[in-house]
C-alpha cells in the first residue's frame, strides 16, 4: 500500500501499485480502471496524486483514456523486429497465433499514375489490385492494398490467392521469391472504411506501411498496409 | 485536358492532371484545391469522376481533406533512413535546414518505476528528465522527453544542455559517445500539450519513437520522441 512516510512521492508509489496490478494480470487489456474518485478512496490519497499517477501511466502507454468514459488498460502490442524480411503469416505463426486472410477485392486495372511512377511501369500496363484483411486468431489487424504487374503474374485469380499465402504463391507458381524489400512507415489516422474492417474507430491512430518488394532486382509488389496503432510496434537496431 | 475519347478512365485522367499540378508546384503544400463543384466545371467532368479522383489522391497521400473545410495539398515528408544511427541535428543540417532546440524543462528526479525497469536502474537512482522541442528552420517538428541516469552525467545543468547538441555534450564532456541504439516506432495521436508545442492540432497523427541509446554496452539515454505524422516518414531496407 501507499506509505506516506516514504520519501518516494505518493504518485510514484501509486503508479507502482497500478503497474504491478497490470503486470500480474489483475487488470487485463481494455479493462476499465476504477474512477479517479474510487482510486482516491481505495489508496487514501488526494485527487491530485491520482491524476498525476494516471497521467504518467498514460504517457508511457500502460493505460489509455476515452473521453467521458474513463481509463482503461492498454493492450500489449505485437513487436515486429525490422532486422530481416518478414511476412505477416510467418510472424503470427511464430507467436502461436492462427493467421488468416480475407480477400476483400481482386481486380485487374489499367495502372494509375501514382502506381505507375512508384513501380516504374509503362503507361499501358495493367496491374492486379488486391485488397486483403489480415487476421490473427480471428482478430483483424491489418488492411492491405497490393498492386502486382499483371505481366509478371499471368493468369492470377482470386481463387489462387485464397489457396495460399501471397509469398508462397509468388514462389511456387511463378518462381518469384521475394528476396528483399523497402518499407516506409508513417503515422496516420484510420479512415472510415479501414476502421470498419479493422473493428476499430475511425480517427484512431494507425501505422501506414508502404512495401516495395523485389525478386532479385525486379520490383514485383507494391503494398500499402494499414496496421492498427494500438496493436503494433516496430523495432529497429541502429549502429 | 480530359480526353473523353481516350480509353483511360476519366478519374485517372483527372488524377494525372492534378498530380502534375502538384508536382510542378502550381499547387503548393497546404494550398486548398478548388471545390468538387469547381473541379467539375474546370475539367467538364461529373461529380462522381471528381470524387473518385480525389479519393485516390487522398489514399496515396497527395492531398488531405479537412472535414467541412475542403481539400488541401499534403506536405512533403522528411524521409529518415533507418540504416544507421542518426541525430536530428545532423539530419537537418544535411538537408540544408537550420536545426534548433528549445529546452522546455530540465529536472533531477527520483526514478519512477517505468523508467527504472526500462533502463535497468536501481530503486534509489536519480535521473535527469529533459523535455526538448526540436525545430528546423524555426518549424517545430519533434517533442522529446529524455531520461539520463544522473550518475553517468554528473553536474549536468540546463545551461550546458543549451550550449551544444546532446550527443556532442555526451561525447565532449563525458566521453560517452552514442555507439548504437534501439528504436521502437508506434503510431499515436498528438496530445493537447504536444500539439500546442508542435503548432498542430490535438488528435492529429503522430509517430512515437522510443530510443534506447548505448555507449558500448551501457544504456545511457532513454528518449520518447513525438514526431508530427504529416512531417516524417521512416524507411528501412529488409533483406
Amino acid at each position: 500500500m501507499i506509505d506516506k512516510g516514504n520519501k518516494m512521492p505518493l504518485y510514484l508509489q501509486l503508479m507502482r501499485l497500478l503497474m504491478e496490478k497490470v503486470e500480474k494480470g489483475l487488470y487485463i487489456e481494455h479493462e476499465q480502471l476504477p474512477s479517479e474518485r474510487e482510486l482516491c478512496e481505495i489508496y487514501e490519497v488526494s485527487r491530485i496524486t491520482v491524476r498525476q499517477a494516471l497521467q504518467e501511466l498514460e504517457r508511457v502507454g500502460i493505460i489509455y483514456k476515452l473521453h467521458g468514459k474513463g481509463t482503461f488498460v492498454a493492450p500489449k502490442k505485437y513487436d515486429q523486429q525490422l532486422d530481416a524480411l518478414y511476412s505477416f503469416t510467418e510472424e503470427m505463426k511464430k507467436l502461436g497465433k492462427q493467421p488468416t486472410t480475407k480477400i476483400l477485392s481482386f481486380e485487374t486495372l489499367p495502372v494509375d499514375d501514382y502506381i505507375r511512377l512508384k513501380m516504374g511501369l509503362s503507361i499501358e500496363s495493367e496491374v492486379y489490385k488486391v485488397v486483403r484483411l489480415r487476421l490473427a486468431d480471428e482478430e483483424p489487424l491489418m488492411y492491405e492494398t497490393t498492386y502486382l504487374p499483371s505481366t509478371l503474374f499471368p493468369n492470377l485469380t482470386k481463387e489462387r490467392f485464397e489457396e495460399q499465402s501471397m509469398y508462397d504463391l509468388f514462389q511456387r507458381e511463378y518462381e518469384k521469391a521475394v528476396t528483399n524489400a523497402t518499407e516506409k512507415f508513417t503515422a496516420t489516422l484510420l479512415k472510415e472504411e479501414e476502421a470498419t474492417y479493422l473493428e476499430a474507430v475511425s480517427g484512431q491512430a494507425a501505422m501506414s506501411i508502404k512495401r516495395f518488394a523485389y525478386h532479385q532486382n525486379e520490383l514485383i509488389e507494391y503494398t500499402m498496409s494499414i496496421a492498427r496503432g494500438d496493436k503494433f510496434a516496430y523495432t529497429v537496431e541502429l549502429t
